[in-house]
């Protein structure tokens, strides 16, 4: 029996992390620790400079589960140090709304908590949900919720490498019409943002990261490219971000001057504060 | 004449802030968009459900510099995005008080700000100064700021390639005790964290994210090896997670039953919020 820790970036009540739970309760023994409100786009937060609340939700199917005030990543961290006294064999985090692809996964929520799973020695699986833009209407989670769990079914069969998370995504379909599964690369997305300058009413100017959703390059292999197609996409993600080819022309850089010959020129020192 | 954008993550009033726009002045124009706070630890934010705020500053030398209520990565976003009406050829981010090693690149404001440069096409570079756990007392930025000055030379010279970013850490030494540079690959953290449960005066329990400062795998090669032998690593990172060794064992997996042979144990629908 596989011991699961459930989050999310969408907060604790958002009903794609119920239906990840019921799925995965076929699995294992599922512990629900998530944030208490939506942190989408916060990116993997370590929350050092301020203590950390707890608070306990009972999910509409009665589940119990634990919420804190931090980002997901810190919810992972809470997990992974021992709030429950337990270990866990597995972090799973979704389902989010929307997509995580390509660039997406550093800012994303849902994919850095599993990143803070791998990081504590844990394997980490992120799945998300393609939205379409503007969609107003009834979210179907269950293909996304299976995915879920055939992707887990894997990772407890197989294990993952040390270092190395799996990024899920599923396309926004119908069950029936959804090809299947596509090991893929992290593709590109095309940002569309534009800065959206406003005037409040006393006068002052404030700034919208606005603009259009982004999109993607549809590339065969990639994960944008997959559900493009139709499939659903897994990303095997790693934390080592060197970019190992380009050590070698690095290399041939003029970086034997010492750094210090350079005159100095207003020597800075400042006191550190504590 | 190249225009620089500087940032960075412990806000506009830093003193790192100040010695590094000071020797980058020596290279082109600089213009100052930093946080009005400090964003260590924040991850790569992108801020899409409120606006942004601006303020403008002057630093101890005069400098215009400008901060927005944003995290790092999005005050270079503002930029990109054309809050100054120009464009950038480079972005530096830093100098950092404390390394950002490892793992730690993912959390980092300091690096996810030069993140965020390269997803908008320009590149970015981040720098950050070690810091022996519980020094107190003087920092002496010159080392740093030097060693940023001759990493963008080197990036004016060179270019580097699509996607890319430098991540440099300068080692807590006196100059005269520093190596050299190192190209380094991305090392590994050891984290020691516990998790602290405190009770506030009200009976109420709260948790701190505690423990020892992290240390690091000092392998050759490594930026944590090369700052330990006491050289300034300048690390190649790429925005391109994907664990490509995985890729093939993962086609390996039972991935080809079709995800909705499985059951549908309660079909889970829910309405879109706007």
């Amino acid at each position: 029996m596989k011991n699961i820790l459930v989050t999310n970036d969408d907060g604790v009540l958002a009903p794609g992390l119920l239906a990840l739970v019921q799925e995965l309760r076929h699995l294992g023994k599922v512990t629900i620790l998530a944030p208490d409100r939506n942190w989408s786009g916060s990116g993997h937060v370590k929350t050092l400079d301020r203590a950390l609340r707890m608070r306990e939700f009972h999910l509409e199917d009665g589940s119990q589960a634990f919420a804190s005030d931090g980002a997901p990543s810190d919810c992972v961290a809470l997990a992974m140090l021992g709030y429950f006294k337990e270990k866990f064999d597995l972090v799973v985090s979704g389902i989010n709304v929307g997509a995580n692809l390509g660039h997406e996964v550093t800012y994303s929520g849902t994919v850095t908590a599993a990143m803070e799973a791998v990081i504590a020695g844990v394997p980490g699986v992120a799945i998300s949900l393609e939205m379409l833009e503007g969609y107003v209407g009834t979210i179907d989670f269950q293909p996304a919720a299976n995915a879920a769990r055939i992707a887990v079914q894997n990772v407890i069969a197989n294990g993952l490498p040390a270092d190395t998370l799996l990024n899920v995504n599923v396309p926004f379909l119908k069950a029936e019409d959804i090809n299947g599964f596509r090991i893929t690369r992290q593709g590109l997305r095309v940002y569309h943002s534009r800065l959206d300058e406003r005037i409040d009413p006393r006068g002052r100017p404030y700034y919208w990261i606005g603009g259009d959703a982004p999109t993607g390059v549809s590339e065969s292999g990639t994960d944008v490219g997959a559900l493009a197609a139709g499939y659903i996409s897994v990303t095997p993600l790693q934390l080592d971000l060197t970019a190992y080819r380009a050590i070698s022309d690095l290399n041939t850089w003029n970086w034997h001057s010492q750094p210090f010959e350079i005159p100095l020129l207003t020597p800075f020192v400042a006191e550190t504060k504590k």
